[in-house]
């Protein structure tokens, strides 16, 4: 018997067995003053949720729930709680907590934060639980973390918002992404379709660049003003110097990736801005490649609260829907999904639904 | 008998013979509408000049006379000539070219023109004349790129802010290094002396990073407030996420060089300027180096003819004095200084005088 409270959720025994997941009970942390305890109705499945179970960032903690593009239903909630009322339908992404003391989250940029906590796979100082993620059926978190979704979007196509939304838009508002600015999405997966959809929502013009054409009917239907490929001949040639802003979503960024090429297609002193979080060795960057137009190459890494509340707004108010294919929640599901994500095989996100049948009303 | 005027100058024949200096006549281009003839009084000692003879770089077109700190006297300017007036001192830096019609000209980013030529080594479209650097006789530039120098600042002194001060000034100005910023300077070599002295005068609490002490009371009579060895202990840990702007000038950023070190001390979407323009296969960036801070990594090339102005205007308004050490041009001495450059021997600028015993008065 723990002296913990316990959810159950799917969980992975280990990065050998990634592709197994588990129905288990584990404990979460002591219900705060400040917490949420939410039902969960549904969750999206991210890349990153891919990229800690096999292993492949390393430092995962097992066994281990992951999911964090959670809606659901906020049962209760602290007595210090001003955020969230109980009943109300809520979203929770991959951060579940920051200090809110420092001066990054005095400024909006609480996922900088030295001491933050993510929504799974991380330590509770105090207790020394590990959080657990949103293939589950609960979730605890600290109100900040917690956002109202607006009713006129979709549970499932919230969900990836919650990550792969706000990973997106982030970027975007805080680099000027609007009307008379020119924006380049690299690579048309979760991530991109996002960076396509808000871009357009922004007022950006919003070209797609992929390595082949193989999307360009699904980036004109997202709303693309255009499309390059790269396998094309002198792809770059007509968009140098033009550009105001690239997302690059790219998963791989090592041998054979055309850096130089990309980079090209700035204009002066604009950002290259990565919100894929590739595996491996990293990417080589040629001081030659910065000094022909004075680029900069940064990366972003999800975005504040704020934004998420923003973001929401604006997808309710244009109308934004996000590409999901929903599959019910199960142990054989997630193992499907996973292996489908991990093969690339998504147009454009996953969200795990049906939570009732596993675990009641 | 060339059917182009000719200057005299110190040329180096091949990468494989750097270390000889040659006298010999060379041609220079058809004297233009705008075009100022200037006769050589002095001129810095650039590292671009030792990674261009020495094939570093590659590319270099032999014969060649480097040299991009010039400073003289307009002789003559050609009758659309606006800018200069004939016996003025004068100074030309790096560039000597660029179109003026493109956005970027437009947009005091004629450092950024594609269709940009060097001061030396570069070939003129029209007449196929390779430029000739400093070095030699007489230079003939287009005025745009001829700036008049305020009479306080002696000319030995004003050479070297004519490549190594405006880049390393451009990128403090362009990234805000004033009041109330905390600016590091990574290197303390040509450029990072400059770098330390112009955002001092621009008002930021500049510190200096280093790999040894070695540098350190040098670095504080430049008046650099503080001063981290990255050869000490946890170098770092106390300036985590504390500066505003990092200007490295590092010559090196292979193996061994700490980026994660030195991005890891910038701020919130902070920036790494480099201004160094090392030889080789460039550096590896690791996703998450960026995504800690959300950082940018960038470089900056040379600086507008407007900041050329504002910064001579600085330098006489703040009394800013170059570190130099003042050479008399000759064959022999230009081989003994480049060999010093290329071994780092040197505080902290070389500029060759004496023109007058080689070409007369």
């Amino acid at each position: 018997m723990s002296k913990f409270d316990q959810y159950e959720g799917f969980q992975v025994q280990s990065a050998d067995t990634w592709t197994e997941f588990h129905l288990n009970k584990f404990d979460t942390k002591p219900f705060g003053d400040n917490d949420v305890e939410i039902k969960i109705e549904c969750c999206g499945v991210c890349a990153s949720d891919i990229h800690t179970i096999t292993g492949g960032w390393g430092g995962a903690r097992f066994p281990l729930a992951v999911g964090h593009e959670i809606v659901g239903k906020a049962l209760r909630v602290g007595p210090k709680v001003t955020l969230v009322k109980p009943g109300q339908r809520v979203g929770v992404g991959a951060q579940s907590w920051s200090c809110l003391e420092c001066r990054q989250c005095k400024n909006d940029n609480e996922t900088y934060c030295s001491k933050l906590i993510d929504t799974y796979g991380a330590v509770w100082p105090d207790s020394g639980v590990v959080t657990q993620g949103g293939f589950s059926s609960h979730v605890r978190t600290h109100e900040f973390w917690v956002y109202p979704i607006p009713d006129s979007i979709p549970s499932h196509l919230a969900a990836p918002m919650l990550c792969a939304g706000i990973t997106s838009y982030s970027p975007l508002v805080r680099n000027g992404a609007g009307p008379g600015k020119k924006v380049g999405v690299v690579g048309l997966g979760g991530l991109g379709h996002f960076a396509v959809l808000f871009s357009k929502a922004l007022g950006a013009e919003t070209w797609v660049i992929s390595r082949t054409h193989s999307k360009e009917a699904d980036a004109k239907a997202m709303g693309a003003d255009g499309f390059l490929a790269t396998q094309d001949k002198d792809w770059n040639k007509d968009h140098l110097l033009s550009f105001d802003l690239i997302i690059s979503t790219a998963n791989s960024t090592g041998e054979g990736f055309d850096l130089s090429g990309y980079l090209a297609l700035l204009d002066v002193h604009k950002k290259w801005i990565s919100v894929g979080l590739p595996e491996g060795e990293g990417m080589n960057v040629k001081a030659m490649d910065l000094v022909g137009n004075g680029c900069l190459i940064g990366a972003s890494h999800l975005g504040s609260r704020r934004e998420m509340l923003e973001m929401f707004q604006l997808a309710a108010d244009k109308g934004i829907k996000s590409w999901v294919e929903t599959v019910p929640l199960s142990a054989e599901n997630l193992s499907k999904t996973a292996q489908r994500l991990r093969n690339s095989d998504v147009r454009y996100r996953f969200t795990m639904t049906d939570y009732d049948k596993v675990f009641g009303a």
